[in-house]
């Protein structure tokens, strides 16, 4: 039974992770944290909570957290680098659901995140946390940087392909939708029911901060740089990604496309490659740590289209900084992990 | 473990009683039927539940389903009535969700469902399911009647202001919404989401069939026939029931209202009383077992309001006929439903 | 023509004048004010108005306003009292959205609003601008105080009962349910998609805003106080109010029930009694100045149901407005009006 | 004054049109068919239209519908093609909203919509609906085939770039979504809210019936057959659909991009090139015939993004059909579809 503290505790990430870690059978809960809320039973702001957790929020303190054996960072960007220091050298490992530690280049990531990097040598510690590809190294690492929610869909949705030399790269593109939840729980007009319900739109076209990201990571596998046009768009629901990855072959291997995604995902406990001509629906992970992936190539067309889907809020946060850490202590990798998507 | 059939799989009911069941661990599915569906693998189906459920669905035999424990009937009205005596005869006990037997006086039934009871000297045997007043005899019984979505909020709001006397019984009001599962899952056009998103609506508000199935249940604990106006609204949303209750006090006890609450339903393990001033919202129990329950009288009048909050598909239904699967066969009460609701 | 100004043009009840004056015949808008987006296109906010409307907002000055033939307040509470008699001085009529000329005990005011009040000795000169009571006195009026949406829907609903001594006027019940626009265009965690979707809530149980203006409606036609419970509900969906309205029968005159409401808003343009049976929906309305409303007496017991639905930004908001607008100068009353509800 | 006449007003396209043309100036409804409401009133069905419209469905006839100066067709696929040869002979005019007429090579209209064309010489003397191409072709026509909702939104986005050759017209991806009303009103579980609430899925990826009339359509333009990929998506809201384009630069003129589409769509009254940086979202146009279109070339790389946003019913369907009436009979273009989108 390990000790976890969560930084940051009043967010849908904080909050979900709270859903998952307080049914793990290996964890404890005993710090949780938030400035604004502090004092506050934690089942007060979170009705779903009542009578499984008997926490009030506190304040962030290093003396406190460093009793934990692990701490979750479901803080804003800009938070997670000025404490994970400290907590490492207390022998704390620490899992930031935050982008602080994602990109390798600091200059890029001070580009697209606004802020100077508080600890700029900590980045190389960092292993980004898509078991997917860093199994091995995650379960080594003292400080892991949580994927992003579209960089998981999408990186899962294109890495067969690029793995295996499929397709052009210097023209990716990825349509990419999610649900509001995205946005997080802070007071903002673009969020309320009144502008985003029975309504659809693209945001951020001409370029979001997951784009470095996402080619970052696509760029490692294909031993390149590549070229990504990245969309994203708002849609009328809470929680889901749904990636449309578009590709043109460069070796067409279609035939066997279907078998290529099944074996490669074959061991994956989290990635799910749909059987031929079923598509993804996002209801489908709503709530469960799994990826849903369909392929295929429309009307025999030298373009590939790729479906994947995520719960952003558990594959694409908390699920899979949960699974991050089952990995880190050695426990079985599915622990506290094993929730049904509610259907309907 | 105990070895479980599900009798008409395919409707809302059906596939959050697999949700609960898959995960339950001393509880082993080995039927689900369904006519139109036979042959079809049940995760093809449900894609939430692949890699849970290795099973098909098949025609509903005698035999099949006499070799299981437990069989549930998550069957239209008129089903399970057909069925139920071949199965006791054989030992299997019987969870009917239907409304087959819920309804003590045969002639009533008749008049509002619409068909002959095939099976009337039946309804006496069978226990109507509320644990939360029957307990004991949940525990001895081999026929549950599994109380209706809308019943069960609405008895659990109103039972500790009848059980002490404390309200006039012949002007009770139950002003009731419901989430679009309850329509269930066939094709209407009134159900479809053109049809019920981003409205508002009352229906069946001259007589609903849960009304005599709540009279039942209020006038036995009032010890006389209660008179109750039950008005039933369509909310766009999927899950959740939300009861709001009028009472006039004719022994006014506003002061200890919230004490008395507290104290009914301190043993309870599915019954919630919020802290005075909170209001229950529906998404605090969404996929949870749990009614969460606030009682007030506003501006210090004579009249007594109770807001009431479920999930219709869970302590609505399926939830609550795994409850009773758990009294019944000794198993922890709270077995396999310590599920916590997704938020947001 | 006359000209016609708006002050506080950002919010929902802003635009949606603006979308109804922007058709409207009779009418040109010359001024549209807002202090924190002085400077910007109107439809650089409100895309919906493209190609309709050439206007920039501006800072809210007396002097320009005063060239107005009629200034609407779509402002929040506390601001159109403090502007209202110089304009009225200046010969301007104003007709004010916000709840600052309801309430004509200055003192009850101030206790629901929580501020003193700037002008108490105007508040007698402001009609209740519900044209269904007043109609010839807001044909007089040179300042008007449009009613709040619950008290619409819940007025129009009770008025011919009341009217007819034929219930208890001490024991009224309202349990009204709301979208969420009716919460404002303002960054509010609470009406987030992710805290409003897919959920439904009771709120304000213990006492709402506008339980005083409706007391005030209902005492007037009843000529004694009444005694009311008034229960509003938020509902997972942007427009519409739904007011389902319970009393006693003192006097029960069920059988001639629908004829008294059809007589009694027989002449009424935007009060609509359906036929028997029939339910309000509150898509019925969505985007008109209609009210839709059904009577009742379930199981023909002593207890009368009434079902009203408006659009709250319409009926009441803005297009109740612009119907006191229309009386005040003297055009048909329907000018501007006659849109008809969106379906599905 | 026209009369017009409506076969198949019970659907969603139907009721539609009713609601343009209640309020269109030169027209009078004369027949609303439909086999399966025959003898109903048209508001008992569509309460929206109380108080607008007198009248009652009645079965489809030749004699009565020979009257009419037009008759539209809100028919499923199968129906206009039987009816439209003997309407044209006795001289009226026909507009057919459903895809019988659509598709200028038969074999492949046969092989899409699963049926042989019953009039297979009429075809060719079909005008094809889209003002923006063809506004001479329509005013000359006799018969109208009203292109669909996703063709709309496609075509009008990707014209300027392939009109103007700057496009490698090979590759054009379309990645759109629709809400759910595009399903029509038809009982079906895949359109429950159950089904499609709080969920996001693509659909029909290998090949859908829009897609040959996708191409047929930018093929004429192209001077060429086109490669296109289409990939519908269906999106958790009732109207609304979104295109979003992508294509690759074969002579690239970013810089003047934006001029381009200004300069394309400067006459036209119902397509609104947005300013630079403005995305598009469908609440904008909900309930108006506008198209809102935007153009971007992301990270300034060789791929261009075209952002394409109609309401399906009204520019997508009934909407388009109304201003190909009013270029048929010579009435101004805009006359009748003036309404402002609802917002929020």
């Amino acid at each position: 039974m390990i000790q976890a503290g969560i930084v940051g505790g009043t967010g849908y990430t904080g909050v979900e992770l709270l859903r998952l870690l307080v049914l793990h059978r290996d964890v404890e809960i005993t710090v949780v944290t938030s400035r604004s809320d502090d004092g506050l039973r934690v089942d007060a702001l979170y009705p779903n909570l009542r009578g499984q957790l008997d926490l009030c929020f506190t304040k962030p303190e290093l003396e406190t957290l460093a009793n934990c054996d692990v701490v979750f960072f479901a803080t804003p960007n800009g938070t997670a680098m000025k404490m994970a220091e400290a907590l490492l050298t207390r022998g704390v490992k620490v899992i930031d659901l935050s982008a602080d530690f994602r990109i390798t280049d600091v200059a890029e990531w001070s580009k697209w995140y606004g802020m100077e990097h508080a600890c700029p040598d900590l980045i190389k510690d960092a292993v980004y946390g898509l078991p997917e590809i860093n199994r091995s190294k995650i379960a080594q690492a003292n400080l892991i940087a949580c994927p992003g929610c579209y960089p998981t869909a999408t990186q899962l949705g294109f890495l067969p392909l690029i793995e295996n030399n499929l397709i052009d790269t210097q023209h990716l593109i990825a349509d990419v939708k999610s649900g509001v939840s995205g946005a997080g729980r802070s007071a903002q007009v673009s969020a309320l029911m009144s502008e985003t319900g029975e309504s659809f739109k693209a945001y951020a076209a001409a370029g979001h901060r997951h784009l470095p990201e996402i080619k970052q990571g696509l760029s490692a596998v294909a031993k390149k740089e590549v070229g990504l046009t990245f969309v994203p768009h708002l849609v009328p629901m809470i929680r889901g990604i749904h990636a449309t990855l578009y590709a043109t072959f460069i070796n067409k291997d279609a035939q066997g496309l279907q078998t290529l995604y099944e074996q490669r995902y074959a061991d994956e406990p989290f990635v799910d490659v749909l059987p031929t001509g079923v598509h993804p629906d996002t209801r489908n992970v709503r709530g469960s740590n799994h990826c849903q992936i369909a392929v295929l190539t429309p009307q025999e067309s030298d373009t590939v289209v790729v479906l994947s889907v995520i719960d952003n809020l558990v594959k694409g946060a908390a699920g899979q900084a949960v699974q991050n850490m089952n990995l880190m202590f050695g426990f079985n990798e599915t622990q506290g992990l094993q929730t049904i998507a509610l259907y309907p």
